[in-house]
């Protein structure tokens, strides 16, 4: 992980797209592709075994490598040289055999898709433990009562518990067609010049069978060097997780907020402080999160405008893609993860959300008020009733039901356990419990 | 349709998005939700009656209420007290149950998944004609051999037949995605202030089931007022799909240029001429694809920006998507119609694909001659005897092949029927037809 | 304004590229190329009259040139072909020299810089507004202390003079690169066929640069028609002043949310009620800033993502910019004008600005505290000792001082004086009011 | 440079933003801060002194900085804590000096200043060559007609010189607003924990000044942590310029094609070949830069999108830009060197151009033909003429002037001279070389 990124991915994502795991993964389908053919009789078993013997990233020169890869406008042709060179080194004869058949995107395309197996690995993994913490919450805190706020501003309560639960089903349905997309995309590319495989003549098909099945990958219909809808599928459902992990930070944020104070990142170890304000926590998962989901849309765009490509193989067109997959993996994965972290040791107030329903003196309850009245007075008196009320508790600080009960024809109709129920969250929940429930039905 | 919007949109899509139609679809849910309250008592009968004999269309002013949304933030403000004006008109009673128990945002997004059921029904119609058009198209041209192009330069040998089944696999893919994420997203929205219908007391889901089935949409597991990832997903899988349609209109651009004819448009009544050149055959249905599918991922990224939505309903947050979910679908939908068109009428020219591989003076097949050269010669002996060949046959203007038969090593190797079939395309495609064939396969 | 787009344009906006306003200009220029084709000779002077005596919008089928251009892929073509039969009516010798030497796009691009004309001078009133506005509240506030924040955290003081000017730097910035921006690409697009004026044999530039001064548009080193720079430049500066529009919206509605309340959109006739709560005062022009500079970004990489347009007059180039530049312009209109509007009417209040800084029990003066004391007891002693006493206050609710006063080590060192003004405000701002002062003067 | 990263970034721009020139950014910083607080009398200058003398990157552990980055959520935070440590080992009294009165995002942002002022010299020389190949092109082709091609189809002639110049036009527009906004938004930030710089009493603006100075940067008018218009036009001219080499690199490719022929890209040291057809001489510089400037307006999008920033510092705000940014530099400046190479390389073929005027049998003049008969027979009769005529060519592939000159009609009005010029590419090139003049002035 280098310091320029270092709020663009995770230590273990970092990883997974580093020059030795890139390197190793471009080899696995030189010398698997080199096993398949031997398996099938096209290139000599000695071949295979003597390119599978020098397939491994060490003593390759990655940096050198970047260099010509740029060159070559891919880092198939320079990495194959290399490779070549290496094989020949020990045999003539089997250096003939190194590539056989493929063509450069084959390299670049199949080698992400195994980069994407490893990726998906830790993202499954993160989820997995979002999922676990935000079921905890919400379930902890069925009964916590908090303030619901529309446009920013005091509305009717809700249960924190409600507020984790969405959290919980967006996070849910976003892993899902995350997971569907990856296993949708795991495919083998393998085509040769013109996407027939017509090199390997009548081998062609069971090359490629044999050749998905050393890698795990699925076998397409056809070789896809051109049609990336697969791939762009994946970076969208990316793009809409990210998107469902940034509305859970931006909430968090604004809990965290001093004037609003009902729940704090946990801090710890390195994280949060403030280089100039020791009393301050701040909200720096939710931040990373933050950054990371606003970088993914425009990967989305990018993928999405590159999607028109030429012919058989496109000038351009996979490259584009090559960083930018990368990219979103590794955005997303930081997104969920630091959201994982966030959930699992988020702090909650209950009291102090229970201070701030009470500072609102009771005008969020103004519509429930409102149809109790209807019902004895007619629901326009009733409406014109609250409206006066609430204009004059938030001019004066009065709590609203103090305010109604001086008015005449309110304190005739309401008994005082009306009253006094009046401003008690608990009693205007609506059906939030169910809707928190059913959330939670949805994982399973 | 307006001028403005006239390259951006088909007639029938500009309709679902007329004022007349947006309003129908606000007024349907104001009608329903009145006669859902009504099935479980929490309103009388006679107020559900009032309302559904007002709410049509006509007679409002969509004029004043655009400009009145624009005021309120909101089309639902002043459209509810339109609406609410009217059945005063007729039943002062019943005018106060108008909206009863509904936020704005539960109108606006629940009359955009009415618009969204119309506009599925309509792309679906374009997309079944269009894979129609690609099968058949592959199928007549299961052997007509053309040039393969990569990077645009001159490749092996591919079948029309073959390239066609490529944009009907991709074509295929992206409408399952579009139409699955529409089963996914058509889901009511009815949630109230805080979205826990609090102000319905018990009879929340009782009533949200009623109105969910009078309108013909499905129950969500909650209120989903800020939790956008099930029409994110939409929106993502429209950008895929036009993604490869795009890829499919900039290839026939490609094949109609002057210098490649091997293909065109249809052309027909109104399409496609020129003001200036009367010579000219224009790829206007591909134009207009490549020009509505530029703009798609730019809404995908601005939907997917969008996501991070404040608390239980945001500032800005479905204001920012309402014009932006119309777009997309507009856009797809003229992308597809296009691309619908110019596939049922594409005019396909086997003789001129010959010559244009002809014209390649057989070095395409230079991969080929290595190979069959090399089980004789050894491979680096073949590889440098080919590389020779190629680069004279490009200077001199020569056939690949009659450059071969003059040296030796190859006269003496190759047979005559050989060297006459060296350039024949058809016997180098590889696994061209199988792949065609599981491509076609792919839609069952 | 129709009711879809009711939240993505302002009136006069949706005016401007109204049906009526899109066919005069288109009509505009095919009067003004005859009448300089006229003045050079190319044409008679009976045709120019001819023509300008029927360019007028009146008459013509504005709905049914809208499906015909979508048949055409260009609003010019069935445009030109209906002038030149009304022309025809009156005259069939002029009818042949309607739009003469000049191309569909020429028609298209120079059309559109006319309305960018008109939409220049709309978005410039209201700038010019906003900007006085932000001038006025800076100065009446530039000692208006409020607590600053930063990730949403409370942190030491700035005033809200600052804040204000800080909006004002930004929006007078971003308003002189929009102004720079459309002078730069206000500029007549006429080229003929393959943008060489061929047909127009040795008058063509006189021609163009006649037409040029007929539109009031520069005249450019060359026809344009596939380098859209000058236009990529302006649609990006509004992309930049909407992103500076959208911070104010946001810091407005954080500043708006119930538990901060130190300002509010003034409200007023049909802005920012609430349907079902009537205690709210919604930040509904934030939104709408909010929501409008939501979608523009989106604009701006179709915009680029467009510029590789092909050789002399691109596939889907301009069509795929035609409704994207209105777009720009009238989101970014959307969002100048809510901000004007909010900027117009902000409440602010500096006793709730000063309760809130009340409210942290004075540890946001900690970093004060620590230097005041390291003088005396050494920076690292100092240090400790604020970190002890800073979560002692928060712990208890006692203020900093408070606290401090507790420690014999402090209370030995700081006066009484001191003391008392350690958490005043005023007297923590540093550069505060210079700062202000020189944003202000940026404008000049 | 590393694999991951090869095909988005020139080895030049990766070594700007490697590990070792952040690290000596930050720390610059650092000791810039120190020697102006010295210079005002703010802290001792033995501190400054001593802070210099550590602040080189040699020692410091860039990868163990780059996790503690990402859970501090800045490489502030770790890095100042790892400077601290390294001057206490020489001075303790020092050690408290580090950083003083600075914010973490002071530190990064002005890093990023110093990185764009190391980036820019670096495009300002390839853009300088690029410019000089384009204008030794563009006059060198002055007379070499060509196709004009509108739609991709066969259009009247221009010149390569034309086509040159105008590439050469945008490419200096370009670079004229990204030299501007690299300009503009070369400043300093220094503003301490809420942009006041209150931490430094009397001394704020003494220090920043002094500071600015010692950086090379300009001073603001006020600290500029949220509001980003400067970066974001600096981004958007980037995005801008990348849009139009990416115009550029189309063209050429499309020219490169198998079937036009007419330019190729040098090729040359590991550069464009095939690892699998010999005969290929691909547009690698060309798919290089498209890849590149599809990349571009994603970011572009990212940037815009995330200039809402909250209050003084916001929760994630430069986080999302930091990455952003340098990737942003990196792929504009790998399109401007591709291009700048490709441009260099460039081989033009004349001869080519003129046989593929020659394939079209002439209809391309038409246009013309019909203005030289309307003069005689009426612009009607010649009209129909032309299109029956040209029907007749492309149908029998004979040339459209021997197809005219079948025609009684025409044969009776054309001269033999006029007949024989008909189809002459240098007769219709109109004000072809006036306009190519005009656009290389446009860069003095």
């Amino acid at each position: 992980m280098r310091l320029i990124e270092s709020l663009a991915t995770t230590p273990e994502l970092a990883e997974v797209f580093s020059d030795n795991s890139v390197l190793r993964a471009m080899l696995q389908f030189e010398a698997a592709l080199a096993a398949a053919e031997a398996r099938v009789g096209a290139i000599p078993e000695s071949a295979a075994a003597a390119i599978a013997a020098t397939a491994i990233p060490e003593g390759f020169d990655a940096a050198g490598l970047a260099e010509e890869s740029l060159r070559a406008g891919t880092p198939a042709i320079p990495l194959v040289k290399a490779l070549t060179g290496r094989v020949r080194a020990s045999s003539e004869e089997s250096a003939r055999f190194v590539h056989w058949g493929a063509t450069s995107q084959d390299v670049a395309d199949t080698a992400m898709m195994l980069l994407l197996e490893r990726s998906r690995a830790i993202l499954a993994g993160d989820h997995e433990r979002l999922e676990r913490a935000l079921r905890r919450l919400s379930d902890e805190h069925a009964g916590t009562v908090m303030l619901g706020r529309t446009l920013l501003q005091a509305a009717p309560p809700v249960t924190f518990g409600l507020k984790a639960a969405g959290w919980f089903g967006a996070a849910v349905r976003g892993w899902k067609r995350v997971e569907s997309r990856f296993e949708e995309a795991r495919m083998l590319q393998f085509g040769g010049a013109s996407g027939t495989l017509a090199s390997l003549g009548e081998n062609g098909i069971a090359v490629a069978r044999a050749l998905a099945g050393e890698l795990g990958l699925k076998l397409p219909d056809a070789p896809w060097h051109t049609h990336r809808d697969r791939l762009a599928a994946l970076v969208c459902a990316c793009g809409v997780y990210a998107g469902s992990l940034a509305k859970m930070a931006r909430d968090i944020a604004l809990l965290m907020q001093t004037e609003v104070a009902e729940a704090a990142e946990q801090g710890g170890e390195g994280r949060g402080g403030s280089s100039t304000m020791p009393h301050k926590r701040n909200p720096t998962g939710c931040s990373l999160t933050l950054a990371a989901a606003a970088r993914v849309p425009g990967y989305v765009a990018s993928f999405l405008f590159g999607m028109a490509q030429e012919h058989e193989r496109a000038a351009g067109g996979w490259q584009a893609e090559w960083a930018t997959i990368a990219r979103v993996v590794q955005d997303t994965g930081l997104a969920l993860a630091s959201m994982r972290e966030v959930a699992e040791g988020l702090a909650v107030d209950p009291a102090r959300m229970r201070e701030n329903i009470a500072a609102t003196h009771g005008v969020i309850f103004a519509e429930r008020a409102m149809m109790l009245l209807g019902a004895a007075v007619g629901r326009d008196v009733a409406h014109e009733i609250l409206e006066r009320a609430t204009r004059r508790s938030i001019e004066t600080g009065w709590q609203l039901k103090d305010v109604l009960m001086e008015i005449p024809e309110v304190a005739r109709v309401f008994t005082p356990a009306q009253i006094d129920d009046l401003d008690s969250p608990e009693q205007y929940l609506g059906s939030a419990e169910i809707f928190r429930k059913q959330l939670l039905e949805s994982s399973k």
